[in-house]
């Protein structure tokens, strides 16, 4: 058997676990022949080279990709415009490509699919989204003969924590220091608490699970950062946990992709989704409901779903056929709008009463108030609508608009839940 | 591209799953160019054959084996036997084999696994342990480079929905009817409550994540129905829920397999897994902690198992290359013995306390006594352990022994867990 050359973009966190993990030798990776020959690094010292004496370092990425010995290249450098150039030029030279990169996927993948097929090799990306879970592998294989109906996840492991900390009671900012004292968080966690993050694997599950090519304009993004202590407690009255949720719902031919923290039932599976664990549910005609939990990120995590793709790839290339294509042929963009599913939860300062914002707005529910926080549990109205509330409650006087959060329907083939109600709770309907 | 002929052995609820799915011709679907042309029933009538006008229905099985015209056998007919015999034969005959029968699989599958490796040919049978859920694909494609430590999971839907109506106040009986009302229990449960079903599937499972062809008599069986509602007012005092359990767990060179209801603490999502719903929890050194959740049996959920198979091995007859092979190359077995995580939930009867037990038996823990019943949660001990308990149980004057329950601990690499106290419970230690 001969043995496949591999050449590593990148040694960082993500490569140093490939390395680690092929190092390691099971019976089932040394059946594949796999090494690790050459990896291109940043800066390159006699130290580094001297922690992997087996492979060549340099600091020339574009050699590791135009070396004719190596035929799978693997990406874990980071960044969108640099690594694009090189996969796009080792697709060019006929090698198969692996990336763990998420931002490229998302904002190049259509091009590069598209490339992977025009040359007839492989390019797979499984540790691009929720690293430990192999979530693009099994919508891949588990769902030729099915129809995807809606998806709902914990794509962010930093605002996952983040909202753990806070619903066992810190503030946004302990919480936000916790996370970045283990390393979850880093020093300008932008992309994390707003949502940007959660936002591109969005991109990437909605491109496998709805064969459509979406932007992020069509997101409706929500970060975390104006929650407060009062959220949790009001959400927890009502019997949800707050959850950074990303989401897509297929609503006739349109679909409605939301990144928001959102209010989840206590009793469904993905509000037990704590500290920094993704997970993902599908929800399908054939299969109903299929959920994955697991760790989204982490060296070994993500490396693993490296080595997953590694061993898909080699398999493929001993059998001398085009290994399997991660990711569909590209698809036109379909028009994104007219989202109905929303249930409100909206958070006030001042001395009104909800009654007098409930009817100010029009709108019947229930009530939760605590010292100067008030929480309107309402029923699903559609965006425009939350528009014309927010304008009028920004001319209401002696309250201030909070924020207003979506609540996740168990349901994602599109029934509106039910709520209980509580003799604590002032409720009022129509 | 050439149409690739199926054979179907078996039309009951599987099969006219898989012929319901392969009709609707999806994208991906119709991209396969797979076709149903004949198919094997028991017994055949003109108002059959109408049901199915493009399918040529036949009594005679073995000539649908020995079709030369047809590439791929699905067996979805059930029983061991005479499906072991065909299936024999259509690996002879160069087939590729599909099966979702996991009793054949469970008894006969090293045998059919060799065969189909010395014919090159592809056996997949992820239809048959979990059916929505594609378990046996995430083993063989996600852990090449990984070592399962343990897993635990949920197998058998029918136990699982009979203990969540009794979580919630039905008696045994109450609960076995309305499984048997709704068509989640047959007549005689006993393969079900009696944990058959699920040590088959545990079988399964522990030859592809642990690389061990185990036998029935290697699992500790128990089954659910000597449980009482009052075993589970305590194990909801004690912070637990009931769940029908499989598990598997490496110890240095063993293995500890187990079937049985076991209490689950309410902080771990199995705990949250309801009703007919099946899940698996892996445990191992790269992934850590991976969970899927998702329907156990059902014809659409069963049959799109056997549709990610078909798509799988139509895609490998595409390129011309061997299938993937589901399953692992035969080996030895090893010996499997010396459990030794179990904590001990114990139930008795009488007028003695919980304090005369705990010190005739030497133990240390907790007790909760309501009424007649007597439950002692206590620290890990060894089968043996147990064994010498059950013995001088039954010459204790004033009890009956119901029955020993295992716990779940989280931490399936081995640590043991840590309960919480309560000033409400009467606890003592050494």
């Amino acid at each position: 058997m001969t043995t496949i050359n591999v050449g590593l973009l990148g040694l960082g966190t993500v490569g140093r676990g490939v390395a680690t993990i092929l190092a390691r030798q099971t019976p089932q990776l040394a059946s594949l022949h796999l090494k690790i020959t050459r990896a291109a690094v940043r800066t390159l010292t006699p130290k580094r080279q001297a922690q992997f004496p087996a492979i060549a370092l340099t600091t020339d990425a574009l050699a590791v990709v135009n070396d004719p010995d190596i035929q799978i290249i693997v990406e874990v450098m980071g960044g969108i415009d640099l690594p694009f150039a090189l996969l796009k030029q080792a697709l060019k030279n006929g090698k198969q490509v692996i990336t763990a990169n998420k931002d490229l996927i998302a904002t190049h993948g259509q091009a590069l699919t598209a490339l992977a097929a025009k040359h007839h090799v492989g390019l797979n990306y499984e540790a691009a989204v929720m690293g430990g879970i192999p979530i693009l592998r099994t919508l891949n294989t588990n769902f030729a003969g099915d129809a995807i109906t809606g998806l709902a996840g914990i794509a962010n492991g930093t605002s996952n924590f983040i909202l753990t900390q806070m619903a066992a009671g810190c503030s946004y900012a302990e919480a936000l220091a916790q996370a970045q004292a283990k390393g979850f968080a880093e020093s300008d966690p932008t992309n994390d608490v707003e949502g940007l993050d959660a936002a591109y694997k969005l991109l990437i599950l909605t491109r496998l699970a709805f064969d459509l090519n979406a932007k992020l304009a069509n997101i409706h993004r929500q970060g975390i950062t104006t929650l407060r202590r009062a959220d949790f407690a009001a959400a927890d009255f009502f019997g949800f946990t707050i959850k950074p949720l990303v989401s897509a719902r297929r609503l006739d031919n349109q679909l409605d992709l939301t990144v928001a923290p959102t209010l989840v039932p206590k009793s469904h599976p993905l509000s037990g989704v704590v500290n920094e664990f993704n997970a993902i549910v599908l929800a399908s005609t054939n299969t109903h409901e299929l959920m994955l939990t697991g760790p989204g990120a982490g060296s070994l995590p993500t490396a693993n779903a490296v080595i997953a793709d590694l061993q898909a790839t080699a398999l493929a290339l001993q059998d001398g056929h085009t290994p399997e294509l991660a990711g569909l042929a590209p698809q036109p963009s379909t028009a994104l709008d007219q989202p109905t599913r929303q249930l409100i939860a909206l958070s006030t300062n001042g001395l009104v009463t909800g009654l007098d914002v409930a009817t100010q707005l029009g709108i019947h529910g229930q009530i939760y108030a605590s010292g100067d926080q008030l929480h309107l549990l309402t029923q699903a109205v559609d965006r425009q609508t939350i528009a014309q509330w927010r304008d009028a409650l920004n001319h209401f006087v002696g309250i201030s608009l909070q924020h207003i959060l979506p609540i996740f329907s168990p349901d994602l083939q599109g029934t509106v839940t039910k709520f209980q109600t509580d003799e604590k709770k002032i409720s009022f309907t129509a």
